[in-house]
C-alpha cells in the first residue's frame, strides 16, 4: 500500500515521457544493476534508498545548471541593486510577506506540486511540501531554508537552500527513486526578520518557542500599520494548519546554506559540516562620564566617555582572543556629538560569543571585571601607558540577548560528513571542515524538536546580507549534492533502525 | 570743551539727586583728597583716572548685589531648564535674534543710554554703548561680550561680560569718574553660533574675517528659513552703520568672561589672566575596513573599522599628552550600525589643541603617521598586544578646521595683571592663574584689529552650555572689579602714551 502513494503525487508527463513500465524500461547506466528491484506493491520499478550501494549514492547527480538557472528563476521577484554587469550580477530585495514574496511563494507550491509533494500550509505561513516514500506513517525527512531576503540582500542566503531542495526532488524524480519514508521541502516565513522584526520567527512559533499570538501582532519596521497576521491574510498564506510542530512534525531538518563568513574560502573548505550553533551574548555598555568642553578642560579632570570606551573595546577584543571566542561592537551613540564637546555617555553594544557556552560565561565575566576597572581609571594591560590619568566614568551594562550553544544531531552530522565524504574520497579531509555556524538559522528552532544538522558552502570574501553575496555554481552544486545525498543517508538510517 | 560732553549724556537724576556742584559737593571719604580736582572746563569736580593713585583704583568698587540682580533681571528674557529650587537655579535659552534676544538688546540700550551712552547699532545688530571721556576725538576702550546663549545654556556665559561692563559704567557715574578717553560696552550679535551656525558671526565681519553678506545670509539651523538679516530687521536691529571696524573702531577689548573649564576652580584661583586662545585644528577621520557577519567572521580576516578606530582614539590622548596638547573625539558615527555586523566604515571627529601652533602641528604630524600605522595594522606602542591580527584597514583625514593660536596684547594683558595685583595684593601670585583659552570668543576677532585681551572667572565643576553652570557672586564679583581695573588702566596707559 505505501508506495502506491507515489503515484498520487508522481507527475504524469514524467510517467509518460520516460514510458517507464518493467516490460519497457531501460537502466540508466550509471546506476548499479543491484540496486534495482521490481516492488511487489508496483507495477514498475524503483530505485529504493534502503538498498542503494556507496556508489548509488554517487550517481544520482544534481544537475548543476538546472540548480543555477532555478535560483536566478526565482530572483525575478524581488531583483535588488545591480552590482555587476551580468544579468544576474544584482542583489536581491525579497521581504516577507511582500508582493515579491507571494510570487516567489506561488512559485515554490506550483513547483513542488508539479513534482508530485503536497503542500501545506499552516498559520504563519510556513509551506511544507511533502514527497511521500514507502512508509507515509512516519513525519517527512525535510530539507528547509527560507526565501524571504534582506533589504539589501543577495540571491544565495536562504534561496540557495530552498532551491537545492527542489533539486533534490527533482533528481529524486527523475531517477525514479524511492524513499522509506517521505520526504519534504519547507520554506520557513521571514527568517531574515528584516520587515516584521525577529529573525526566525515562524520556525520558532512552529518549535513552540513563541507563541503565535505575539508573533501574529509583530508589526513591520517604520511607520507601517501591518502585522505579520495581516501581511499573511493579504497575500494568502495565512494556513489553517497550526504552527506547531506537534501538528506537522518533522523527522529530521537539514538546511544547506552560505557559510555568510570566511572560514571555508580561507580554509579552500568545499563544504562546511556544520555541528552546531555558536553561544552568543549581548549587551548594551552605558559608560557615563561627563560632557565638558574640549578646549577648556584639562585631560585630568575629564571624565571622558569615548576614551574610556575606546578602551573597553579595545579590551573586550583582547578579552575574546585569550578565551578564543569572539568580541564585537556594531553599534556605538555618544551624547551630546559635538565637535568641540567631550562626550559625556557613551553607549555601545557588544556581542560575544563562542561555541561553547562556558567560554561565553567565562568571558562575560572577565569582561565585567575588566570594564570597571577600566571606568574606574585603572591601568588594564597597559591601556593606560603614556596617558593622563582622569576621572572616573561609571559603565553600566544589560544584558539584551543570551543565545545558549547549539549542539546539532549526531545522526543528521553523520549523515551530512558521510555524503561529503562520499562525494570527495580521499580528499574529504582537505575539502570540508567541521565548524560551528556563527550566525542563527531556522536550524536553531527545529534542533529544539527534531534533528537537524546544517550543510555550508563557501561565500566569497565572506560578504553576505549584500547584493554582491556570491558562492559559485560549483560550489553550490557541491552544496545540493551533500544535501541530496545526507537527506538519503538519513531515510536509510530510520529504516536501518527500523523506525 | 571736552568734559563738557560728559553733561551730555550724565543722567539728570544722578545731578539732581547728589546735587554736586562745585560749591556742595562732599568728598567720599574712600577717594583720597589728592585724586580729585576742579576741571577748568567743568562748573563742578570729578575724578580723572590720568591722575589715579592705585589706592584710588581700589577704591572704586563694584557692586556685587547690583551686578548679581542685574545679571538675573536679564535672565527673565529667555529663562532656560530649572536645575534647582532657587528662583534663579533655571538655565537659559536665549537664541541669538529671537524675541527674548530683542528683550534684551532692547534693556541694553534703554540701561546704557539711561546710564548717559551714545548707542550705535550697525548692520549685524552689534550694539555699542558709548561713555565719553575727556577726549573724545580718539575710539573708545571697551569691554564687551554676548547676551545670547546657547539653547541649553545657563546664565553667565556671555551674560556676565556684558552685565559687568554696565557694572563698570555704574560705577565710574556714581563715582563722577571721568576717563580721559571714551568707554564703551558692546553687545556683540550672535556669538554662541547656535541658531546661525557660525560662532563670533558678527565680531567676525566687524574684523573683516567675513564677508558681510555670507553673514547676513546665514540661514537658521533646522527647517527655518529665516537668516541673520531677515531677523534683524524683525527685531529692529539691522543698524545702518557698517559693521566694521573702520567705521566703528575700538582703541581696546577687553573681555570678561567664566572659564567654561576648570583649570581655575581646581587650583583655587580667583582670576584667570587670559594670555591668548589656544590653537586648534579640527579632522574628520575615516576608517574604512569591511562590514562582516559578527558571528560568522572570525578576527584573523576581519578588518574592523570600531576596533581600529578605537585604538587609533586611545593613540590620539597618548600623543597628546605626550607633546601636552589636549586631543578629543566628540563625533563617531558608524556603519552599517547593527549588532551582529563588524562596522565597516567609521567616521570620528578630531579636535586637537595647544597654546602653541607648533605643538599643535607636532602633533598632527605624529597623528597622521601614527593612523596610518594603526589602520595598516602595526603595532604602536602594545595596542595590538594580546589581540589578534586582522586586516588592515584604510583611514582617510580631512582638515575641517584650522584656527591659529591667537596671542593677546601685552598693554592689555598687563592692565588685567595690574587690575588683579591691585586687588589681591601679596596674594596675587595664589589667586591669579595666567593661561589661554580653550575655546573662542569675540575677543579673537577684535584681537586681529585692536589689541584685546580676557579675564575668566571660575566655572563651578568646569561645566557651560548647560543650565546648571554657575560661578558664585563673590567670583563674578571679583572678575568685574577687575574688568573695571583694567579698563581704567587701559585709559590712563593711553594718556600716558600721549594717544
Amino acid at each position: 500500500m505505501a508506495s502506491l502513494a507515489i503515484y498520487e503525487f508522481l507527475p504524469k508527463k514524467l510517467c509518460l515521457s520516460r514510458n517507464l513500465t518493467p516490460q519497457n524500461h531501460t537502466i540508466k547506466s550509471h546506476l548499479s544493476p543491484s540496486s534495482i528491484r521490481f516492488f511487489s506493491t508496483s507495477p514498475r520499478w524503483n530505485l529504493r534508498v534502503s538498498e542503494f550501494s556507496s556508489s548509488d549514492f554517487n550517481s544520482l547527480k544534481v544537475n548543476q545548471n538546472r540548480l543555477m538557472d532555478t535560483i536566478h528563476h526565482t530572483c525575478q521577484w524581488g531583483t535588488g541593486q545591480r552590482w555587476g554587469d551580468t544579468p544576474t550580477e544584482t542583489g536581491m530585495k525579497r521581504l516577507a510577506l511582500t508582493d515579491s514574496d507571494k510570487s516567489a511563494r506561488d512559485w515554490f507550491v506550483s513547483e513542488t506540486q508539479s513534482l508530485g509533494c503536497k503542500t501545506t500550509i499552516d498559520a504563519m505561513g510556513n509551506i511544507f511540501a511533502v514527497r511521500p516514500g514507502l512508509n507515509n506513517d512516519a513525519p517527512p525527512t525535510y530539507a528547509g531554508s527560507h526565501l524571504d531576503t534582506q533589504p539589501s540582500g543577495g540571491r544565495y542566503d536562504g534561496i540557495l537552500g530552498i532551491v537545492a531542495g527542489l533539486e533534490m526532488l527533482r533528481v529524486l524524480n527523475e531517477n525514479w527513486v524511492e524513499t522509506e519514508y517521505p520526504v519534504g521541502v519547507v520554506n520557513w516565513t521571514n527568517e531574515e526578520g528584516a520587515r516584521f522584526p525577529i529573525s526566525m520567527v515562524s520556525s520558532a512559533v512552529w518549535a513552540h518557542q513563541i507563541p503565535l499570538e505575539q508573533a501574529h501582532n509583530l508589526k513591520e519596521v517604520g511607520s507601517g500599520t501591518a502585522t505579520q497576521k495581516s501581511e499573511l491574510q493579504k497575500i494568502g498564506y495565512l494556513g489553517s494548519t497550526p504552527a506547531a510542530h506537534t501538528s506537522i512534525p518533522l523527522s529530521a531538518h537539514f538546511e544547506l546554506h552560505i557559510e555568510q563568513g570566511p572560514i571555508l574560502e580561507t580554509s579552500s573548505s568545499l563544504i562546511g559540516i556544520v555541528t552546531g550553533v555558536q553561544a552568543y551574548k549581548w549587551f548594551t555598555i552605558t559608560v557615563t562620564g561627563k560632557d565638558t568642553h574640549t578646549g577648556t578642560t584639562p585631560f585630568a579632570t575629564r571624565a571622558d566617555a569615548m576614551l574610556t570606551a575606546s578602551k573597553m573595546i579595545l579590551q573586550s577584543h583582547r578579552i575574546a582572543t585569550k578565551h578564543g571566542g569572539l568580541a564585537s561592537t556594531g553599534i556605538l551613540n555618544l551624547e551630546p556629538g559635538s565637535t568641540n564637546t567631550v562626550p559625556g555617555i557613551v553607549r555601545f553594544s557588544l556581542d560575544i560569543r563562542s561555541g561553547k557556552d562556558e567560554v561565553v560565561e567565562a568571558m562575560e565575566k572577565e569582561v565585567r571585571e575588566v570594564f570597571a576597572k577600566i571606568a574606574r581609571g585603572e591601568n588594564v594591560d597597559g591601556l593606560n601607558d603614556g596617558c593622563t590619568d582622569g576621572k572616573p566614568c561609571i559603565v553600566d551594562i544589560t544584558t539584551d540577548s543570551d543565545s545558549k550553544a547549539v549542539k546539532f544531531h549526531e545522526d543528521c552530522i553523520g549523515c551530512v560528513r558521510d555524503a561529503a565524504g562520499g562525494l570527495f574520497g580521499e580528499k574529504t579531509e582537505e575539502l570540508t571542515r567541521e565548524l560551528a555556524s556563527g550566525a542563527g538559522h531556522d536550524s536553531v528552532n527545529t534542533s529544539k524538536v527534531c534533528p537537524t544538522s546544517m550543510i555550508f558552502v563557501p561565500s566569497k570574501d565572506g560578504v553576505s546580507h549584500n547584493p554582491a553575496e556570491y558562492t559559485k555554481p560549483e560550489d553550490c552544486a557541491t552544496g545540493a549534492q551533500v544535501l541530496l545525498g545526507a537527506v538519503l543517508r538519513y531515510d536509510r538510517l530510520r529504516k536501518d533502525r527500523g523506525e
